[in-house]
């Protein structure tokens, strides 16, 4: 259920209906909008009663929403999400091309910095960088853990970046949650119910990758329990789901982005790394994911992918980086998008 | 990398290797079996200087293991695994067929009295029955928590039923851990690396679901990481992939069976509920299940399935159930099974 | 459309509403049943106007079918469809267990011979063998033709074996529609629509492969397209469906099964052999294809796998084969079936 | 096995190299290169015998192709594959991005007409459109045959545009041969072998559709097919393959366009159309398959979409068509790729 407010309703009339619909047992969620706000509804206790919503002051009307997903419902919120990041231009979401880029775990302080600075100087606004990795094998390289996070912070506060990282549980997210900018749940968590529930309960923004084999009904419920909880800044990314095609590790599904931006108002990256697995894939798929109207791309950049110790072969170099930058930049106007050339912090210390 | 103890190895000299392992900063993994024991060595430091180990006292031969698998793999343990029970005769693994039955969710105590007394009368061994719900959506029923566990702890005693149910995150794990006989990690947990390690740390048998796409190696990888902690009591759930077909709800792939038993000595079961996710091809599939050498299946039952809470579609009726029973008993002895006729507990009492 | 006949109705009567139906531009079906004749309607005309029908002499009702297959669906005839072979007892649907068995291709006379020999002796009916190969490869064995099927014809003759193989183009459809007594449509033709009507038009019956991604419904109207020219002698077979798993060559989709039974009265092999691709999958999974109710197994066995010119690692040997006879006997009864012994001539003349 | 020639070998060099192979009883495919000739050596005859090769006149060295595609591998012909088209500047292959658009079926000449003078106006230099339709139902509209072929040649007069549509069988392929351009193999007779070998005995360009399920290497296994018979002229199309995904009719993979390029010469196109089986993500995915590298789209155009015959759900309209050449134009650049504008027939005739 949607309440509409009245475009000319009050701060006190929106928190009265809220206050309203928290009494009736259920969680009101104020979403403004450009013109008006509106209060989604949400809570497991059966349907609201509707009737009585439409009489409270500078209630417009009252909708059903039909969709299984509600906050992240376009229906609920025509607006395209831009999320932003405080002390920087940069933003996901918009008319801006967000990009992230970096080595898939951080393996020392040299290695992350050797890369963020040249992701930095092609015009990367995010850093990304594995701290706590879920790796299919328990005898796998687990990460540096919170070094690697303080190591992150450091390349924040060196080059300008937003740090984007994976939590791995409710442990790791309270760590995320303090060292980054953006915490990241991975592709095999999207349905880890309990560490999207705790997700939802802070206020940073949250980057959900897609799961193996999720529908987009079920990636958009997944983003729902985050919003359900009252955090409405999730970042959606596309990262390849899993068929039988063996050319490629997973198959990257370009097609829900468009789809995503019919349903819902939320900003969606495509992943090639992860996606393709290969290399020499990446660059074609970060075009094809800004030609058909991704956010941005999140990409693996290592200095040395051969002594990488996790995803060497699908992370392409620095210099591959910086040619794929140039090409998205000459795609990006194509739909109505720019690419912000960075902080350039990195590139003024050169 | 594992270590072959000569098979008049004294406890002394076992327990000399595992120490001499565990100070080279590996881990130990003493695993009895029939004739001998072997010690299988897991951690990521690395390989083992095998040289040094071959000269202990004891010791018959060290052998490398060449699947990411290792404590999960036929290579290190040859005999099958098989779970006892304290207190009675049910079995997972082994000459037994288990047979685990019950409603998807606890919805009262009522309602989970009435099925499991109807399907220990049939012959089952274990019950199943959701306290905490993993649900695609938030706003859907989450499940009765602590006081389903209590209810189904009532249901142990009167019906000796031992208590299936799934934990989905750290809380829920202690509880459930307290409360049941075999903790139950979901599909979509199956790659929830930090739950598998918790569980690793507890000496309760896991019942632990193939995830959604997940292949032979990762379903038996994830085995490895509760194993890997010392928690060796592992069980196997095929319950359906997802595919392209739309005639059942996912794939059951029963061809997993003969895959995981050459592969693993661990047991599996199957979950013809899920794995089809129609009542009229819930039969069918236990037939085959058993028929293929699965060393059980788990079903879920309820009495009312038009009302369930969830799951209802896939419910079969108790009536159903006594036929299943029916069926697969006398499918058991082509593959050298029995199935055990339940605690008649239940059976007594009426 | 489905014109239901009264019980009573005559042969005449029968006879005048089919030749109403063709004057009105569409084709008429008659299918006799247990208790009256159904005459299906079909055609690319667009509707019939069923008022008309109603009012003909010995016509109980009028039935708008709406599933898109027509002829093959359950709501035209209700009873099951049963295959018989002039001069034995086999049928394939009904009662009895239809065990097709031989090898992938024949390779010479005395190959052929020698396992037909013994699958006969182990009780199969049906003896199955490529003359025409469909290969991956243009540059691999692509089999013996018209010498293979006058191998086969001199197979029957001698070990009462009915022939089973397949027809690859309308060419070699007229060849093997002339020689064998069941025209195979291997699974990469189930969507050669033009084969599928040239088989329409014979009157031997079709044994029709799903296609590795064929869905329940596409599955069906493959068999529509050959019933709708005449032909009802369908029989499908489930072969397996090429999903992400890599522990089997195919996944096994034995829940399609109960579903073809709930949707149509067509009778339905499993062939355990392309199904898996691994000898040692085979048995388990022919157990638990009769245990969910197939018509019947369709198998390779080659005496000598290791020198098969093709599908060598999926053929089981003779004795695996007798003993999966052994063993699909003891699961036939639970549901309610039969394994006719064969017509022990070969036995006979052993 | 693959005999390179000398840079400066004679045609009669080649020749006799030519016959002394088809004399082994091998066929011989001489690929001519920009700097010396290659010459493939095909047959399942089992390996020939390089020594004797190396010694003829003219030859530079024999190497042996360890891929199971040869006359498709890149290991055999380096350079892309361009096919032209007397008479138009029009390619498929090289820097020209080539454009394919039509509706699904021919329905009418006026339909046909229209539609073709709003491609050909905004710049398509090829035509599709149905005339022999593979349909799922046997009663649905399957095609006005022959008169469509007609309609298509008056296009071809008209509006300069080449033209391009689907042979189902051996009497649909003569046909399609006399009348169009390019013969299209559809997905679902991908691997229809014998449809292959006789396309390959004609020396038309052939438009191969990726089949739902095929892998990279089915894929240029069929192309071999075609390749084997001496027809080279073979245009791959990516069309989307069949997964869970519920957001699109297909799912399109676009990363198949870099792995065919490394792995193969072959020119490959993308069918944004049947690939998502929606309008609204028809121009996206253009773009996207622009952007990642494709050598051209192949679009379903309509006027009035909504009373298409077929596959009107995923027909653009003429504008958007417009606008979809406007963007990809645009991409075509950061490739090196240009996109001619058309023969302008169409436009000059406005």
């Amino acid at each position: 259920m949607l309440v509409v407010m009245k475009a000319q309703a009050t701060p006190e009339e929106i928190q009265a209906v809220c206050d309203h619909i928290e009494k009736l047992g259920f969680r009101a969620h104020p979403l403004p909008g450009a013109q008006r706000t509106a209060i989604g509804i949400t809570g497991n206790k059966g349907e609201v009663d509707r009737g009585n919503l439409e009489e409270l002051s500078g209630v417009a009307e009252v909708i059903r929403v039909s969709k299984p997903y509600k906050l992240a419902s376009r229906d609920v919120k025509e607006e395209d999400t831009i999320i932003h990041f405080a002390g920087t231009d940069a933003t996901i979401g918009g008319r801006n091309l967000a990009v992230v880029a970096g080595p898939c775990s951080i393996e020392s302080r040299e290695q992350a910095f050797a890369i963020a600075e040249q992701v930095a100087a092609s015009g990367a606004q995010f850093f990304r960088g594995g701290a706590f990795k879920p790796r299919t094998s328990p005898y796998a390289f687990q990460g540096m853990g919170l070094e690697a996070l303080r190591i992150m912070a450091e390349i924040r506060d060196r080059f300008g970046l937003r740090i984007v990282t994976e939590a791995l549980d409710s442990e790791t997210l309270d760590l995320v949650a303090e060292w980054a900018d953006v915490i990241q749940i991975g592709a095999r968590n999207m349905q880890n119910f309990s560490l999207l529930k705790k997700a939802g309960k802070l206020r940073k923004p949250v980057l959900l990758k897609r799961g193996l084999s999720a529908t987009l009904e079920e990636f958009l419920m997944a983003a729902e329990y985050v919003m359900s909880e009252g955090n409405y800044q999730v970042i959606l990314c596309e990262r390849g789901v899993r068929t039988f095609n063996d050319h490629a590790r997973n198959t990257l599904d370009l097609s829900i982005v468009p789809a995503v931006q019919r349903a819902s108002h939320l900003p969606i990256l495509v992943d090639p790394s992860h996606g393709t697995g290969r290399r020499d894939s990446v660059l074609p798929m970060a075009r094809a994911a800004v030609a058909c109207g991704a956010d941005g791309v999140i990409v693996e950049v290592h200095h040395q992918p051969e002594k990488a110790l996790s995803d060497g072969p699908q992370s392409i170099y620095p210099a591959q980086f910086a040619q794929m930058m140039d090409e998205i930049q000459q795609i990006a106007p194509v739909i109505g998008r720019t690419l912000p050339r960075g902080i350039h912090v990195g590139a003024s210390a050169q």
